[in-house]
This record gives C-alpha cells, sequence and structure tokens, in this order.
C-alpha cells in the first residue's frame, strides 16, 4: 500500500477520483485511507468545517474508542496521537440507588476504552486528512441528488447554487440519515430497515470539582434503573458528560426545575450534588430528548462505484459503544481488501458487501441486546457473579472462554462471530455451573445426613407429616 | 352508519373531506367505505382509469379472496357481486414430481377460498364507488408531494402540470411503494422496514383443453420443490394462472427456450403439456421475474389527518394469500372504529394504529413463515398428518383447536392473536401426540412381551450379544 503506485482508470489515462461525502469520523478517516492508497480524494461535508466553526452541535459529546477502532486509526499512523487525547475507562462503576460505587473492570489491567471529544476527533482527522496533497475537503456543500447509473452528484452550496460532479468511486459516509443512501433505496432487493428505540437521551455535565473530577476518573460511571439509567464518561477537562437515557413519556412527564429535582433526588440522589441543582433545572431544558435509531441495510454496495460505510450503512444504538468502532472497522475492513483484491474496485466492493453485512447487522443486534442489559441487569448479583465466572474461566483458558464484552471490544473477531462464540461459551459455562452446582448438593447433602442422621430424619419426617 | 349524518368539520360549517391516494383495490374499496358513511370522497389514482384502459399490466393476475375480505365486501353490500365472479377453490392440489396428484382440503365444505381476477375486482370496486354522488374518481394524477403540516397534497398530471388540494383527512392506499409514505417516513420516531426475499415470480398460463379448464378447477394447484414451486389458480375462462416462484438466480440461469424445456421435464413434467412447448419458451422471457417485497412500518397514523392503508402500510409476500384481505379488513377495521368513537379522527386514527399494527405485522410474519412450509413441507408426510390431525381436533373441539390456516383464512380473529393461539395449540397438539405415541409403544411392547415371550427373549439375547 503506498502512494507511489496509485490507482488508475482501466485505461491509465489518469489517477482514479473517489468522492466521500460526509466529513464525520468515518468520512475523514476515510480520506486518509483512500489518501494513503494513492486516490484522487474529494471529500464534501454540508456542515460547516468543524476545525474552525465556533458551534459544534447536534450529536453526543464523546464516544468510546475501542481496539477496532484504534487499529484503524493506527493504519494511518494516528493512534497515539488520538489516544492521548483521550481518557482510560478501565471498568463500569455502578451507582446503586443508595449512593453505593461498586466497579466491574472489563478485563485486564491493560484492557481499557477511552473516552474521546467526538469533536476534537473530528477535527484531529479532517487535519490529518489536509496534510495529503491529494485529498481535497469542501465544506458547506449539501448533497442534493446522487446518481448511481450515471455517477454524478448534484451539491448544494449555502447561496442555493448546484453543481454537479462525478468519480470513479462514491463512499457514502453521511451518517443515519444519509442522502447517499436513497440512491441505494431506488434500487431492487436492496433490503432497509430502522427502528426508533422508545428511550431518548439527553446530556447533562458534572462540572469539574476544585480543579478536579468530581468521580473517580478511569470509569464509565452507571446508575442503572431498570426502565432507565444515567451513564457519565470523563472529559479531558475534569469535566463529565452525562447522559441520561430515558422513555420519551418519561422526559415529557418532567415540565418544571422542580419536579425536575424531584426525580434526580428519587432517582439519582448522589448525582446532585455532582450536577448542582441550578445547573441542572437549567441544563434538562436547554434541548428536548433526542431519538436513538437502529439503522440495517443490504447490501452496502451497487455495483463497482457505490458503497456506503459508517452510519450511513448500520447506524447502532450506542449501548455498546461501538458505532465509531464499526464504523472505523469499515475503512480498515476496505482497505485489507483493497490489498487483497489489489485494488480491483470491481471485486472490493462486493467483498465489502459479503463480509460487512453480516458483522454490521451483529452489532445492531448486540447493541439491541445491550440496551437492556445495561439498565437491567449491571446490577443484578447474577451479572456481577457471571461476570467473575467469564473473567476466571478467560484467566484459565484465554484462548477457549473469552467473555462477550471483550471480544467485542478488544478484538478484531468479526462481530457475527463473537455472537456463535458467545453463544456456545454460555451453553458450557452454563453446563458447568449446571454440574457443579448439582454436584455441590449432592455432595453437600451427603455430608448432612453422614453428620447429622438423627436430626435429619426428624426433619424428613415432620415434612412429610406436613405434606400430609 | 348513514349518509345523512355526514361527518362534518368542527365548526360544522361543511361535510368532511377525505382524500384516498391510489385506486387499486384497497383505496376503491374505502371510497365506497368513505362515501357510505358521508364523506366528500376525492380518490385519485395515477394510472389510467381500469375500467377503460386496454393495458392492465404490473401486479399479479388473480388473488385469493377470503372470508376477512369478504366481510369487507360485505359490509358495502359488494360480497354475492365478487364473489359470483370467483371460482371456489376447496384444498389444495399437491402435484408431485412423478404427476401424482393429492389433494388437502383448506377445511370443511363450505370453508373454501375464492380465486378472483384482480383488474376485474378493481373495475368492479371502482365502478361501485363511481355510483356514489359523493365520490370524484381522479386518474392520471401521480402524486408528487404530500405535507402532513399542512395537508396539502401536490399532483402531477401527464402534461407535467402540478396542481395542489387539502383536505380533512388523507389515506395513503397507494401500495408497497407508496408516496404517501414518504412523509410518515420524514417524521421522528416512524419505524419502517422493508425486506425484499430471495426469490421471485413468473406468471405463465396453461389454457383450456377442450373448451374446459384442463385441470380439477376447484383446487389451488402446487408443486412444491423444496427450493422453489409452481402454482396455478383457476380463471372464469377456464384458462389457469401459474405463478413460479423461483430465486432469482435460477431464473436468470435459463437463457434459452431449450433450457427452459428442460428444466420443466426435470421439475415440472406433468405441467409441460398442458402449458405447451411453444408457449411455455416464449412465455417464459416475455417478461423477466418480478421481485416480491414485504414492508412494515409504525404508526399507521400521524395525528388525525394523515393515515396509511392496505400495502402502503404493510405489503406481505403472497405465500398466504392475505396480501388483499388484509388491506380490506383494514376498512372494516377503521369503519368499526369510527362507529365506535362516533366519526371522532382524532381517537379513530390512533385507535387504527394501535390496533392494526401488530396485526399486519403478524401476517407479514405469518406470510413469511408460508413461503418455507408451502414449498418445503406441504408434501411432507409429517405435514399431511398433522393437518389430518389439527381436523379432527377442530372437528372434535370446534372452538378449543383452530388449524393456524383456518384461523387466517375462514375467521377474522385477530393476527397476532392467531400466532399466540397456534403456539399454545401446537404446544398441546404436540403433547397428546407424544403421550399417545408413547402410550402405545408402551402398550404395544407389553403386548408383544405378553404374546411372544419365547421369541423375544432369543431377540434380546442375540442384541446383547451384538453388543457386547
Amino acid at each position: 500500500m503506498s502512494s507511489s503506485s496509485s490507482p488508475r482508470t482501466s485505461d491509465g489515462e489518469r489517477t482514479k477520483k473517489v468522492a466521500i461525502v460526509g466529513g464525520g469520523l468515518v468520512g475523514a478517516l476515510n480520506a486518509c485511507f483512500f489518501a494513503k492508497r494513492g486516490f484522487q480524494v474529494e471529500l464534501y461535508e454540508a456542515r460547516k468545517d468543524v476545525r474552525t466553526a465556533k458551534d459544534v452541535r447536534g450529536r453526543s459529546i464523546n464516544l468510546a474508542l475501542s481496539y477496532r477502532g484504534r487499529q484503524a486509526l493506527k493504519a494511518i499512523g494516528m493512534e497515539d496521537q488520538v489516544v492521548s487525547k483521550g481518557i482510560p475507562m478501565r471498568g463500569r462503576m455502578i451507582h446503586s440507588l443508595a449512593g453505593k460505587k461498586s466497579s466491574i473492570s472489563y478485563g485486564t489491567s491493560n484492557q481499557y476504552i477511552l473516552s474521546v471529544d467526538r469533536a476534537n476527533l473530528n477535527r484531529t482527522l479532517l487535519f490529518a486528512a489536509s496534510q495529503y496533497p491529494n485529498v481535497m475537503l469542501n465544506f458547506e456543500e449539501k448533497l442534493q441528488q446522487y446518481n448511481a447509473d450515471n455517477g454524478i452528484l448534484t451539491f448544494m452550496r449555502p447561496d442555493g447554487s448546484t453543481h454537479e460532479v462525478s468519480h470513479d468511486l462514491v463512499v457514502g459516509c453521511d451518517g443515519a440519515f444519509s442522502t447517499t443512501r436513497k440512491q441505494f433505496m431506488r434500487q431492487t432487493r436492496f433490503d432497509y430497515s430502522h427502528v426508533y428505540v422508545p428511550h431518548g437521551y439527553m446530556e447533562l455535565t458534572i462540572p469539574p470539582k476544585n480543579g478536579d473530577f468530581a468521580m473517580e476518573p478511569n470509569f464509565l460511571h452507571i446508575w442503572p434503573r431498570n426502565t432507565f439509567m444515567m451513564i457519565a464518561l470523563p472529559n479531558m477537562d475534569t469535566s463529565f458528560t452525562c447522559t441520561l437515557f430515558m422513555p420519551f413519556e418519561e422526559f415529557e412527564k418532567l415540565t418544571t426545575g422542580d419536579e425536575v429535582i424531584l426525580f434526580f433526588k428519587k432517582y439519582f440522589p448522589d448525582s446532585i450534588p455532582l450536577l448542582g441543582v441550578e445547573a441542572l433545572k437549567q441544563d434538562y431544558f436547554r434541548l428536548p430528548a433526542q431519538a436513538m435509531i437502529s439503522v440495517k441495510c443490504s447490501s452496502y454496495n451497487i455495483g463497482c462505484k457505490s458503497m456506503l460505510m459508517g452510519d450511513a450503512a448500520h447506524a447502532v444504538v450506542p449501548f455498546y459503544g461501538q458505532g465509531m468502532n464499526a464504523g472505523f472497522e469499515d475503512c480498515i475492513v476496505f482497505d485489507e481488501l483493497m490489498d487483497q483484491f489489489d485494488n480491483d474496485l470491481s471485486q472490493c466492493l462486493p467483498a465489502f458487501s459479503r463480509l460487512r453485512v453480516p458483522d454490521c447487522h451483529a452489532i445492531a443486534d448486540l447493541a439491541m441486546y445491550n440496551y437492556v442489559e445495561m439498565r437491567k441487569h449491571v446490577n443484578s448479583r447474577w451479572f456481577i457473579f457471571r461476570k467473575f465466572v467469564d473473567n476466571i474461566l478467560h484467566f484459565c483458558l484465554p484462548r477457549t472462554i473469552v467473555p462477550l464484552y471483550t471480544m467485542v471490544t478488544f478484538t478484531r473477531i468479526r462481530y457475527h462471530e463473537v455472537i456463535q462464540r458467545s453463544k456456545w461459551q454460555s451453553t458450557i459455562i452454563n453446563t458447568v455451573l449446571f454440574v457443579m452446582g448439582s454436584s455441590a448438593t449432592v455432595i453437600g447433602t451427603a455430608l448432612i445426613f453422614k453428620h447429622f442422621p438423627k436430626q435429619l430424619n426428624i426433619q424428613l419426617r415432620n415434612w412429610n407429616f406436613n405434606l400430609k
């Protein structure tokens, strides 16, 4: 992979041109990948340049970067720079209703996820892309239409003027509500689904306390409350960003500042001094709760000229912290296919769909599964016990038994294989626990009978008597 | 329900206006329902008037009308007229590879489905709608855009001119690729999915033989071949319309007339004399195989002014013969709600979604399930045995055990309840069969032991010996 052997059109006349629609995280990273491979890259972003814009809004503030995302960043030489601006989170810190805190580590001491700032990461990646001479970044160019038949993209500028461009390859990285995908929707036999979960989310801030973090910084804090939950991720400025997940109708029930405080007193009492009463009263009403969507579609390519990556192909709910990581993994998977098929797009694009569709459907399902697990099971004794058993077994049989969370977060095992492996691991573990439990019961009973035969005889007789 | 008490706007100034988008089967039927209730009805259809147009194309030729559809037709006084133009099909006629035919009845002697001609039924319903003085039918008016906020519909005429209209209620009956639904897609928290099945379909014709049906007319003929299948429905002109369902790649493998004949000789040998060699060679290439889509969405209403019905809300694969019936049932369900809520649209529309979404998701799932059953299981001994057991149990316990097919086809039990009932019935039946089977085995074994003790002793000894 080098820019010296740049991918050229079939007649060898010129370097291949790729249009990347969307300059968010996946679009910006992809620009680096394609540039490194020698394509002539044009990136088109509808919003203003996030590197210079004052007001950055809309999406969640921080994200959890894990192994898959880091591997993609590593491939373009950006891993260390990004990691240096993230805060390691080594486990979950569960906040009980009584204010008790208990931690559950994510894995071994060198297994952690990183809390990174979305806007900052976006700026870093755009800057990295802009350093390639063969990348052109275009902002405030909103895709109006894309015709996959003739490859023509129509963009609109803020003054309302439109212009058309055409490329050898169009990569839609334009997010969950992708305009590029509309062209895919017109194709016969393109499957598509989106579902909104009943929960919305709202972001709140825990400011620094005496110039330092107000809680333990190296954890993902969780307040699980069954039907709803709050989480908090640390920021570089020693604040935390809290996200409250709750059914929309619950959000709508709270209409005054006092109601909000009463609600927090009831469910998140330990968070009130951290958030601040007055700030909470205001912040809650700053923006309405935001919706969360899960998008699945298939295939991710039309022929060898159009493809979708990132949220445009597979928006997932945020409960596994894999949205960005899966999008970044798209880029590295495609890059590996380009190596494998020697830059032959006619082979790489269909292969990309074949590989990624089952995996991205799997991570969508896993994220939906964790949507329940995080708010419901994470504080149950059984969950903690199973995590404990999983970790012990992983320690004893590191290659055979790998906990689900570890496979998703700290490996590049394909997501759909993660589900398969997790299922048979669960079967084995549950069988072992059952056999051990049964044996223990039998042995225990035998021992009791041996040592207390007289007492038991009376007990059993009484029991029989009661049953009559 | 009468036109004398016509639904009026809140200020009582004028009769409420309803726009029905789409003049297919469900649109035309709905026009009758709304007209009967006293609305001012405007129906807009993109195509030419099917009552006068020469060339009617696109959708499948005939359909299976069953109880739900008939009940809706009955409510507008159209049942007898439509039934008189249909051909009763009293069961499945299974064609084996060897050409052997065996029939499995759908139920009792008065339980049958009707093969009806789509275009003819559409004409009949449009004619019925046109008889109401408060119905206006508009053809060649293609919906360009619908704005649910201000209720404005923009239509385009064949000359390219557009005009805008607004109504008190807009009902999208514009099919699986509904334009009305696009407005719904813009709503936050509107869930949507569509999936194409890997099979396509192609229609062929078995002409009359000596002026009469070439096969038994009162059956739905099925040639189940596991990965693909053919069916045939009788027409009033004594022909049959065959539909071949097959994975697209299989269709594409046959590129010459001779290959087609070889294929039919291999899999449907008994159909060749019926279809005719030369006709088959030509018909196969007349049109490419058509795709089949299953659409689910939720909700079916936006506030109290916009709703979806029929395929626009829930296109299903055709394997349960319920597409039209479910769409017709939409009309009668809404009509019943209008009675229940005294024409209050603000209550009827949300109630319609609450009732119909789970039911229409259920029929979509059932149709998908039958997609496998029809081509795979229908010719297995277990399937025939279970149908036999189901029918006996239904005869003995007519209210308790109702076969799945009967509930779907010959009742108005809500589709989602059909699935629930079918599950527990299956559990009961399988348990009973298991217990009966086990008892029979035990009793049989005991009897054998009793009557042939000597022989068995030798047998068992040999068996023990062999095992050593």
